[in-house]
């Protein structure tokens, strides 16, 4: 019996793993088209920051240690480019042919260059892989850019303008859409442009870009441009076996992480997952749901039957020091995914005045027959991730606002006021109800 | 229509607060015995310490600002000595008598200290008013003790040990029991005294103290004394009306905070609560649970119809820098309920290894039967609040190990890692059920 999973990094990786641990005689093989496996995507920022110093620092595990401990048979630099189910067989690039008995897509996705001509000049970067960032981190160093330009406010192009600037580069955000981070949420993005405005970094929404100029972007010069216009889900192969894509392009799976052909299954950038408030398939490509659904993609090929319940949507970003995350569902999305949604926003401090806590911002929404929470905000420099992630773990319960305003969170000067901002946020949408 | 509140401190102010808010023409009085109002008790010993300055940065509110923008008549130093209910009046110690439709007790309770002959000489502390705190910051400023023994190792037994230390004193910790912060979990209390250790402080485990000599406890020489050995609720003017009691001593309260007497309510640190993992009353004085008690005593004195829904038990305490949370029930508490606890304790980074996360200890509780998690505890320099406030909110509702290993938290390096510590704990726990 083969397992032969096709991309190696967080899903695939957890995959295999898992899938090794559910049957110990088990073949496995893992096919990366790239050089490396398992590297920490979501520090590529900081490895252009100059935060984290050696791009080896990112690296989680390597093939020598998966063939040894885990007894998988980890090939890189294997571009798999055809695949064949009637045979049960993918095709490399090298003309090797590899039979299955079970495959688990974990293609991963891309970043999104389509309709901008101009993207392929050499001073123009995606910020995706080791290799992207070595290749940004060699071009600060050697041709010293004074302006950049990135294109798309989501939380690479943040990320990367926040590492730039703090390189001394001049940074404008460029962003299509009127939000930030992807949360259709006026006040959020209005609290996000004045962080990035605060620190020298101007945020322009609205502004689509066609092109990339060698020299500018939509008018705004620049010696270096950064393309975080959002992610392409790598579907080619999976299509190509007869996996049905859900309408967000996406590969689409049921709770076994299964695609629609039995035993092939998807996991990572590359699926769509449930959104637990909505009810819905959504594709939401972020590192920490790659690793859940590897892992349960690998223990279901393996013979296993697990559950992937699904994800709220929560996200955090630092920009220069200060968090912004959001969980769930913003009231407008809410709105229109036909909820009554009612929301509330408050400022207060994350620890007792005595402690001279930083002022944090929560917006709570929720839905006004069900009383059913459906989502928030949480903006602050201290405390940020906690309270974004206790508003997370109510909406996976489906907790009410009731049930939410009385939660016995921990209190103690140096960490949090008597009332929680979560809380005093909670109060105040009840009056709103 | 008069509603009297016995107690103005958390739960008193928080009551009077509320009522005020559901009827604007109520006639409300607070009676408080001491001098003032709404202090931060829990800043106490950061005031002891020196790292809050004043005093009155732990003042919140003033009796002024009550009477005038919350119309409530509050009256310092006004302590009731009697209750008569057949005559629905209090009297003060003063001779005045007070009527009431209603009433709420927010009698609060006082530190321990039966059992310990010495109890009130000179050099020894409690920790509970401020009337407390600056007499031990004038003691600590004059006489320049050089040696103070603390007796009881709960949450504010710790923090004054950690604020005496600061001050240069030497200290040992003396606990009756073989738990440290009233946990029964060895490797809890383990990690609790090599901290102090660590920071030169001695906790001695099981050493009851009976008396106090003028210059050592339990042959432990020394020049302060701080009697630290839990709280006993003020319940004599509840019992004198009719108030039933608890079996904890506390006043029996329903889920409206009301008392077996019909319009008679309580709130606060004189109060029974319900524990929402065993479904039983307990006994467990904290401040945030008196200002959310207090609310619902308020609400429903004044005509409304609110519920207080329980607590899960959460508390956190700061040891020289490090946090030490628990939620929930312990192993042991868990078998003792009857429950069938399981049981797994991890350490991992509270952020990726990129970014030098410090280490965080985890331990998830659940019930193998029914799955359901029962509790944990995290300890950790670096975000220990926020994780122990995700653990409490999926101990309120009631979750499920394999729903919590699925948690959708917030990660990106700064903040967290791709698997935050409690999502390995779970992870673990599962391997154990």
């Amino acid at each position: 019996m083969r397992l032969v999973v096709i991309g190696g990094v967080a899903a695939g990786m957890s995959a295999a793993a898992r899938a090794r641990r559910m049957d110990a005689r088990l073949e496995i093989v893992v096919l990366e088209k790239g050089p490396v496996i398992s590297y920490g995507a979501c520090g590529l920022p900081y490895f252009v920051e100059g935060r984290v110093r050696e791009a080896a620092q990112l690296m989680v595990y390597t093939p020598e240690y998966f063939r040894k401990e885990r007894k998988v048979d980890v090939r890189t630099n294997a571009r798999v480019v055809a695949v064949s189910h009637a045979r049960r067989e993918v095709a490399l690039e090298s003309g090797e042919r590899i039979g299955y008995d079970r495959l688990i897509f974990a293609t991963g996705a891309r970043c999104c260059t389509k309709g901008v001509a101009g993207a392929s000049q050499p001073h123009v970067f995606t910020l995706h892989t080791l290799d992207d960032a070595e290749r940004m981190r060699g071009f600060l160093r050697e041709k010293r850019p004074r302006r950049a330009v990135v294109i798309g406010a989501g939380y690479i192009g943040l990320e990367a303008a926040d590492a730039l600037r703090r390189n001394g580069l001049a940074v404008t955000v460029l962003e299509r859409s009127a939000y930030a981070l992807l949360r259709e949420d006026a006040e959020f993005t209005q609290a996000v442009g004045r962080q990035l405005a605060a620190h020298g970094v101007e945020l322009r929404l609205g502004a689509a870009v066609a092109a990339i100029d060698p020299d500018s972007v939509a008018g705004v010069p620049c010696e270096m441009v950064v393309l975080a216009a959002g992610f392409q889900p790598n579907v080619e192969l999976a299509a190509e076996l007869g996996a049905e894509l859900g309408r967000s392009g996406a590969i689409r799976t049921d709770d076994r992480m299964e695609t629609t052909v039995r035993g092939i299954f998807a996991a990572g950038d590359c699926a769509e997952v449930r959104h637990l408030v909505t009810g819905r398939p959504v594709y939401l490509p972020l590192g920490t749901t790659a690793n859940k659904t590897g892992r349960v993609a690998g223990a279901n090929a393996a013979g296993g039957r697990e559950r992937f319940a699904g994800i709220v949507g929560t996200s955090i970003v630092g920009i220069f020091g200060m968090a912004f995350a959001t969980t769930g569902l913003s009231a407008a999305e809410a709105r229109r995914e036909g909820f009554a949604a009612v929301a509330a926003r408050i400022t207060a401090n994350a620890k007792p005045r005595y402690f001279r806590g930083a002022p944090t911002t929560v917006e709570l929404i929720a839905d006004r027959g069900s009383r059913r929470l459906l989502g928030g905000s949480v903006i602050g420099e201290d405390g940020a991730a906690g309270r974004i992630d206790v508003i997370a773990t109510a909406l996976a319960s489906r907790m009410l606002l009731e049930d939410f305003e009385q939660l016995d969170l921990a209190y103690s000067p140096p960490f949090a006021p008597t009332w929680d901002p979560v809380l005093i946020a909670a109060q105040q949408l009840r009056k709103e109800m």
